[in-house]
């Protein structure tokens, strides 16, 4: 280290966390044993169960306070040590207690619940999202405690059991606690690097705007014998009207104003997209389309992150079995929504859309909007400390500085993070592409794991020394 | 009866036919409890029941030969008596005894294969489609031998099983045996009344060209996030491409060529349709419809009749669940038809279709055309005196006489009956708009079906006449 005048975490702590690893495996299987599905009413109890299980573990670290604060839906669980001195940094720690329902079952060569350790990877559902991440953190305070009897900052960690169901319990605690909450920097650890040794750091996230639009027409099926003809089928006018939303040539958006406030990318930012091993041959690969497709003129990780979309999800109305059916149905509903980019309002976006829709619906039918979810986009400075420090700690604890990125997901709690707290996110985590989120067979790799640790344990003493 | 020198049935036939209608009546209650349902597999022993039932039906009738004909399927019931002499004209009988299926069950108010009488209705299914309109024919060709030891005119009878189906047997039947089948006019009983005491002749039908479309995209389902704007979404290229088929405004089909054959209706034909009681008011009061709409410059009779049509009637693929997914689906399918009008020719528009929209197929995707139906339209010339005759035995049985209109149905054997007997159709019935078919409650009106016996057995006569 002759250059480095960076700080970095005494190795004592390095060491304990390192002689440790079996105990943290061993709390990581404790936590993942419990089925905490919270979009599923059968695990409320669960739910409990493992907000008290991680409140126990936060006060076993060493934590001054630990709490359960109860929310309309499942608890969160918040603990802190604030004991840095007056001019000491504060970092707020986020993560999720709450996982994807494990469905379809038969599909996992192992149970979902029952951890088990194969070929260097953790196998159960909430190993990556997010409970190995959380207890990657939880083991580095645990670390600093124990070795040096205090933490380098002050800690703030918020764990919420509703990130798979829009986090709406946090959401409002975040706006009615924003002074308690007070921190120099959000850390959210839900996020994924772009290969094992190369760590990630997202400086931004799209939003995300989702509708579901209704268009009614006869008052129930008609045959198409019949009636073919004499009435406006509910399905022509619906393709027309999703058609009409974007150009087949250039995939551009056509409602009036969707782009005005797009942020405008510059070179230097674009250039840093195109060093990423994410070029279009690549992505192609990943995807198997037989050739990529998009907004003209941009490379397609720059449409997956910088350039806002459009995507229909799902058409229903009439007749989808097998064999033909002559039905004209009484009306037809299709899933769409559009991701968005810096500085674009996903509540303007849903008007735009709306009136867009109104104004070429004709009168031979009745059209119904509605908005199933409305995501801000977010937009960090990664060139703030707290963000380049965790560049920093990566390189300590991965041997690689993180590389930078906005993520093309959504991540809804982001954008009220930012803005409740008003401090910089240093989005990241230590998942891989291939953990199989939300899927069978969600694995962590233990490596990643480990780092992570040590990462968090290098990234306190770093933000002390920022900061002083 | 000052002026008319046209024939009818001697009282003797019409007495007889009064005098045992019980016994009609009896009878098809035998036949609907059979529960011959052409689809179901599970019904394949009911179908032998039904067409062995039948057989002696038309044995114990005086019918001079019966036979049950095997097909590949369901078997076909023939019957005929040739007596009439050498220069008396043929006609053939044509109906079914398949049925639909009786689902939902559940939502009938007497058991399907329970014949019931309620309010001078009988219910059940196959009551109106078509059991009672074969056995009313049967009750007149027993009237006539019965009192009269012959018939005025031969017939040939032909009920199949496999109406339901698309009649793939019978079609075969057709046209390997036109010479024995000749005839000099085939009497459909597989329509409708306009009213109970408004008979309807259809002097044509629609036909039928049945497409599903499938657009395949990624090789697998992708998340909007961190594939949104890399790929084309199966979805939205296939709404695109459905959309591209009809024009918004005057609801035309765009496909080149797609009313190249298609017949010009005269002023005489068009004031038919307008003097029938089917105006805009009445149709929009059958549908339901907030307004009507369709292909400029027609009437809504005219676009369900003498026009062709272009309907969506189902499109798969992504999430239609509750709720939201965010799903790149990796391929989207679309089911939809087109009534055509004679002279278009189903196949012809099939590939029209498919030409003009492998033309617009972006090299992102790939896109496949399957002909799931096509069925040729029919036209028919009502002047001819064997439809003419249809229309006086109406008169006399029902005291009006016939309205003629083009079906907007497709009745896909017609064509095959037409083109295999080079002889005028007769396509009516004594069905009634609300019987309910292929739906719960289905019944038939017995006064129809006792009308509908009388005048049959006066068609036979008129049909001798006429040919003299």
């Amino acid at each position: 280290m002759s250059v480095a005048t960076v700080a970095e975490a005494p190795a004592a702590v390095i060491t304990w966390l390192r002689d440790h690893r079996q105990m943290h495996l061993a709390a990581l299987c404790d936590i993942l044993a419990i089925p905490s599905v919270s979009m599923d009413p059968a695990h409320i109890a669960d739910m409990t169960t493992a907000a008290q299980w991680l409140a126990d573990t936060m006060q076993r670290t060493g934590m001054a306070h630990t709490e359960i604060i109860a929310t309309a839906g499942h608890p969160i669980v918040y603990s802190e040590w604030l004991d840095a001195g007056p001019t000491a940094p504060t970092l707020l720690i986020y993560g999720h207690y709450d996982v994807q329902p494990a469905d379809p079952v038969e599909a996992w060569h192992t149970p979902p619940f029952t951890p088990v350790l194969r070929d260097g990877n953790l196998y159960a559902r909430g190993a990556s999202d997010n409970k190995g991440q959380i207890m990657a953190a939880v083991a580095a305070l645990e670390a600093w405690l124990h070795t040096m009897g205090r933490l380098p900052v002050n800690v703030r960690v918020i764990i919420e059991g509703e990130e798979e169901t829009s986090s709406p319990g946090l959401r409002h605690v975040l706006h009615a606690n924003t002074e308690r909450l007070r921190c120099d920097a959000a850390l959210m650890i839900d996020s994924m690097m772009l290969a094992p040794q190369h760590p990630l750091i997202l400086y931004g996230t799209r939003g995300n705007c989702y509708l579901e639009i209704t268009v009614r027409g006869p008052a129930s099926d008609l045959h198409s014998g019949t009636f073919g003809g004499t009435v406006d089928n509910p399905l022509n006018v619906l393709t027309r009207l999703l058609a009409s939303l974007q150009d087949g040539e250039t995939r551009r958006v056509l409602v009036p104003g969707f782009y005005d406030r797009v942020r405008i990318v510059d070179t230097t930012e674009r250039n840093l997209l195109a060093s990423l091993p994410l070029d279009d041959a690549s992505i192609r690969a990943m995807t198997g389309a037989p050739v990529l497709a998009g907004e003209a003129g941009y490379s397609a990780i720059e449409r997956a992150t910088i350039r806002p979309t459009l995507d229909i999800h799902g058409i229903a109305g009439g007749f989808t079995g097998p064999g033909k059916k002559t039905v004209i149905p009484s009306q037809a509903t299709a899933k769409l929504s559009m991701r968005l980019v810096p500085f674009q309002d996903p509540e303007d976006i849903a008007r735009r859309i709306t009136d867009f829709l109104l104004e070429q619906t004709p009168p031979t039918v009745t059209l119904n909007v509605r908005v199933l979810s409305a995501s801000h986009p977010v937009l960090i400075d990664h060139h703030a400390p707290a963000v380049q420090a965790a560049s920093q700690a990566f390189e300590k604890a991965f041997g690689a500085p993180a590389s930078f990125m906005i993520g093309g997901g959504t991540l809804p709690i982001a954008a009220d993070l930012q803005h409740a707290l008003s401090a910089p996110l240093v989005i990241t985590g230590f998942g891989l592409p291939d953990d199989n989120l939300h899927a069978p067979d969600e694995k962590l790799n233990l490596s990643c794991f480990f780092k992570g640790s040590e990462m968090i344990a290098h990234y306190l003493a770093l933000l002390a020394t920022r900061h002083h």
